[in-house]
């Protein structure tokens, strides 16, 4: 009944989506919370598609590494899934949405330190103190793992974006410090920061990311290994939690315009993907009010459009 | 390479996922807020499922009916959904999980009086108050779309239940007053309190509610009429709101473990649906402390489970 | 070592006073959240002192009557603490400054339904409602007792202003409504309003204000009548509460500007008492951004320097 | 009209009220957030009067040191103010009551990194930073005021205290991040705390309390010393933040009972005053559910009704 996606996707489809949100350009705003992600040129425009055959699409700058911010978050969790027993971690961090602020404090003091899910900060945090008790150097494994998925090994996390984020890293402290006080951080909260900020900082161009996630559409697969990264199961969980919590308050938006699950970072970058089909990586520095990309959003928009596609 | 649904569906695969749910019953808590509703008996489990193709499944007490409670947020939503453009509907009524109890007033205050999502109370109200101003009876104009969906004419609000809700309303009307304070309110609070009762007290079976919502599964189109009763855009985005807002403040764990679009009600009904293939109702009185049916949650995991399919 | 409060009183320091406040009209904004409010001319200024011996000083409008409003909140406690025992007020309303705007749901859903303080509006409203549960005119008679007070059986209830808070009344009926949900009112909610927005639309002059209030500072004996109205202790503690409660979310400065006990109205008003010597009144339109008198406060913290008093 | 308090007030009369509060003793709770606290003996119970004229009068365990722990922060303040011009204080640090437990992030996040006041933990760790920056040894600082207003050179900071407090500071240490994130705290965090503990270390008992705080009675006049630390006007200001913010979340409870300007320290002390009269120590190690010590209050309200002395 319906058409294979193959079929419909082309570079020059991806080409004509991004012509047709270019004039959203200049109506966002790039990231600018540390110096080093304010000088970003905003008019970076890319997007690249991976199917779960392989094959790859892209358009503008599909090829251009930029920070990956939050979207570390998924290789993050990915990488605790393979190290603890799913209930290990959802007794340290929920599975539902905020309705908060990224970096809000108040639910978390509401809620005793448990945070909402593991793609906000504080979740974020508690990840990283998983991996930081389980592994002896947590950054070059997240690092690894990047590299492995991307098939890239020049993939590197930006020192001078870590660095500006430490140096500007007092909510995230104060984050962790509430954590810690109602016991669910356990590992040294400087370190733990150093870690984080160093995943936010690996630097990653649309088609790395297209290539990394392709994982999360293929039962857990990754491209080009044929050994699963996680169990078909875990895999669908980890898109469930994408699609409620993965736009920081704006799931429900993305989820209602796009219909696939998906992650954003303040660097610009998207990743979406729909299951049994696709992974796309968007890029497009300014931000709308939530964070989340601008224009990268009405490209993925276009995309579930033009495809007929949607997990809806 | 995924096996047709219909030939994994039937009825001795429903009435084994009921038989496995069973030993649930007596570890939840039926809804008990008002009087109507607490003398539901305890022990009562159904489930029905119709495919897209119009076959019907089902296993226990699934033609029994039962209070719909909040279900009914979904036919008023659709109901406002053909009377007005979409934009009239979602600059007064939000797009986004709560993160929140269902009936919480406290992010309606910082929020200036508009909801979150047209499945908390606060939303629903706002789709009441919707239909109030444009329909001249729009309890009965609710009441038919219910029986016409289900094809049973004898469906009925239970005027014990809707006149008791009344009694104990003092919640809800004080959700409604605040946002009537933000001029996001514009009928009589009472009359609307009363609609809004009305549709929640309507009674429907498995069986009713799983043909009712086929038009999900099924881009707006409705079992045995082949006009659309919403577009197929339209319909994907009602899914996404209930993939992350259907239900109350557990729309992520219902994701993780069952991966549907869905709603629950206090009356201990569930319907959920994958796009394409099928709409399921789930019926057992006793809740979780979430509000959400608990053997039903579990039902629709095993179903998910056993099918192999979610929108994940 | 202290000069006698009377020997520095006198209309002329009050001229003086309201003199050097006055380059402060058209800085502040009348109350306009009801039409009937917003035709206050907003020039008007008056002061007015009566000390424990009976003495009246005054200066400007001080015999020209406004809308009590808030001011009645202590008329109706007072009332109130002649019908109850104190623990049966106490164990519905609490004692605490609020922290927050005076019409506030947050802390109330928090907080289970009681009021932080009886001179909040949902404090106010539970007095209300044990008013209405134990007389059976409450309004006449907290009429009477404010023409009783301040010896002018002229003064009435502007029953326009009355009328109109009704019609703009959606907030305090939420408050009343979410209470009601928590078991904390008794009576109508529609009926209770009413009482409620009839003693807020009293209307009184500075002189008649002062006056009334004097028992405030001669341990709870009103002005030629040697009976007390209140108990020496309760006096005190109606004080205490004043002085923590009294103005809003600007209880604190106005403790540090003017350090006496003192309760405030957004018709622009503020009642204020040093026990033992003397009841001030100051009534200016114009309110600052916490809905109290700019002018008012400012007057006040200047007669507090000139005589060298406080409570402090 | 009122007799001389020097006539009423006795030891015996001291002795008698700790009499009739010793049942309390074993109701409360001591402390145990902090190993070094948990170990105090939870009997010990004292009180301690100055007049402002100079005499002393104590009864019980009045001349054993406690940790004066929240009550450093009136210390604290009274430092700032004489570094610092008013403005630069109170615009970093409010003068409201919070409403909040006394260590909430909740108000600080709403409030963007403003503290209500100067005695919660958000708003004495603005002070601390206020001192940090301006005096080259902030913690010896504070001790040699402490010294010199009890007359008493021995009084140390216990470092086990002080130290034990630093080890569990994870919520302070997020207090103090989240105002540095919005720029309201200066110097390195780490610093800071180490000298906010060592001030809540300090070890006084009833009799230098009282003494050291009497000049908050004495118009800034410290006992002994004839010119004021503080100007009679900044006295009162202290004395009216006191009145409404000293006692965490139950000020106005302790306005209602007691009727005295205080501030409490969870090591069971608690510090009050009457303008013009008296300043009084007590001090008993349980606390009650809000954190004031338990039989202390009870002290308190007991000596202001004996003495019929309040401020209301």
């Amino acid at each position: 009944m319906e058409w294979l996606i193959d079929m419909v996707l082309s570079s020059d489809l991806l080409t004509g989506i991004l012509d047709e949100v270019r004039p959203l350009l200049g109506q966002g705003k790039v990231a600018n919370y540390i110096p080093a992600l304010a000088h970003v040129p905003a008019d970076r425009l890319g997007i690249a598609v991976y199917t779960v055959a392989g094959e790859l699409f892209s358009a503008g700058d599909a090829t251009e590494p930029f920070s990956i911010q939050s979207i570390s978050k998924v290789l993050s969790l990915t990488l605790a899934l393979t190290l603890y027993q799913e209930e290990e971690i959802w007794r340290r961090v929920g599975k539902e949405p905020s309705g908060q602020p990224f970096n809000s404090l108040v639910q978390l003091e509401f809620e005793q330190g448990i945070p909402r899910n593991p793609f906000i900060n504080a979740g974020a945090l508690v990840v990283s103190d998983l991996l930081e008790t389980r592994l002896t150097a947590p950054r070059q494994r997240t690092l690894e793992l990047a590299r492995r998925l991307a098939g890239n090994p020049s993939i590197m996390a930006d020192q001078v974006v870590a660095r500006s984020e430490y140096q500007y890293s007092a909510r995230n402290a104060a984050i962790a410090y509430l954590m810690k006080s109602y016991g669910n951080i356990e590992n040294d909260v400087d370190k733990l920061l150093q870690s984080y900020f160093n995943a936010c900082a690996i630097r990653m161009s649309c088609v790395d990311l297209a290539r990394a996630f392709i994982y999360l559409a293929n039962r857990g697969v990754p491209l080009g290994d044929p050994s699963p990264l996680l169990p078909a199961r875990t895999t669908k969980q980890v898109n469930a939690l994408l699609a409620t919590c993965g736009l920081y308050d704006e799931a429900g938006d993305f989820a209602y315009r796009v219909g696939m699950p998906g992650k954003s970072g303040v660097g610009g970058g998207i990743v979406a993907l729909i299951p049994g089909e696709l992974c796309v990586c968007v890029w497009s520095p300014e931000l709308n009010p939530a964070g989340n990309s601008l224009a990268g959003t009405a490209a993925l928009e276009l995309l579930a459009d033009r495809l007929g596609r949607s997990i809806f």
